[in-house]
């Protein structure tokens, strides 16, 4: 369903560890990137971004990669979003948030998407285990529902960094 | 299996049509893009392309969108590439190549993937309808697999650009 929050007042992405900051997609310290923002919209989430000019498939229509890329980020943020309150905390509390990583990235290309438009990304979201949540994902520009994904994310393991 | 081509001679990129290579993935006319070329390696098809400083997921591992895009360009070369040679063409014979557009795209992130070296994907096809193919794509770092993907690439209808 379509959400009309068009500003994200308190962004899961404003209280990751700097370190983890650097994503290109979602990273508040990546100035070379899209700086994705997702927060709360009732018991959904949603991320609101107005792709860039070059960000084309043909003139026009917006780039299939950059949809995957929202519903990417959009996906790990809520995921985080969904983690951080379970576990008590707030935006804003002065806590970290968690990360996750994606598993799984799926996305249909239902119709073209307009380019020169906002896109919502709108997520409902399905904890499926402790440590991994499954995040349905619904691209749209204005009104028209444009692309359909799923993102499997995964709290980072400590792991990770070691790998 | 790996491939170790690192260079494409022959794109299908180069051959698409001007309004069609506006492309923000594999668009030879978008400069602000990334510029994926996508050639035969025998029986396969291959992109190779270095992420940019600015792709990074964490400091040191390459954005996990940024590696769907490459699968989602990978997908409607290659299934390029297979029309254009099942017509009877060839790149540079003087036409043009068709153009897919992405239906669906599923990524399977396997491994953090390093940032600073060249990435492979490499292609596998399946014809699924006379306007339908499926592309198997798997990228590596160096030797290792770090994604693996599924694109269906869609023939462009003729209505995509009055829609």
């Amino acid at each position: 369903m379509i959400n009309k929050v068009d500003k994200i007042e308190s962004a899961i992405q404003d209280v990751y560890p700097d370190e983890f900051a650097w994503c290109y997609g979602c990273g508040r310290l990546n100035k070379d990137g899209l700086q994705f923002r997702t927060g709360w919209a009732g018991e959904q989430t949603i991320t609101v971004y107005t792709p860039r000019p070059e960000h084309t498939a043909i003139p026009g229509f917006v780039y299939g990669g950059l949809i995957a890329s929202l519903i990417d980020c959009h996906g790990t943020g809520s995921a985080a979003l969904a983690l951080h309150e379970k576990n008590g905390n707030r935006i804003g509390d002065g806590t970290d948030a968690p990360k996750f990583v994606t598993a799984s990235l799926k996305t249909e290309f239902l119709k073209p998407t307009p380019h020169g438009v906002p896109l919502r990304a709108v997520g409902t979201l399905e904890e499926i285990h402790p440590k991994k949540w499954k995040v349905d994902v619904e691209v749209f520009a204005e009104d028209v529902l444009c692309a359909k994904g799923e993102v499997v994310a995964v709290l980072m393991p400590k792991s990770f960094l070691s790998k």
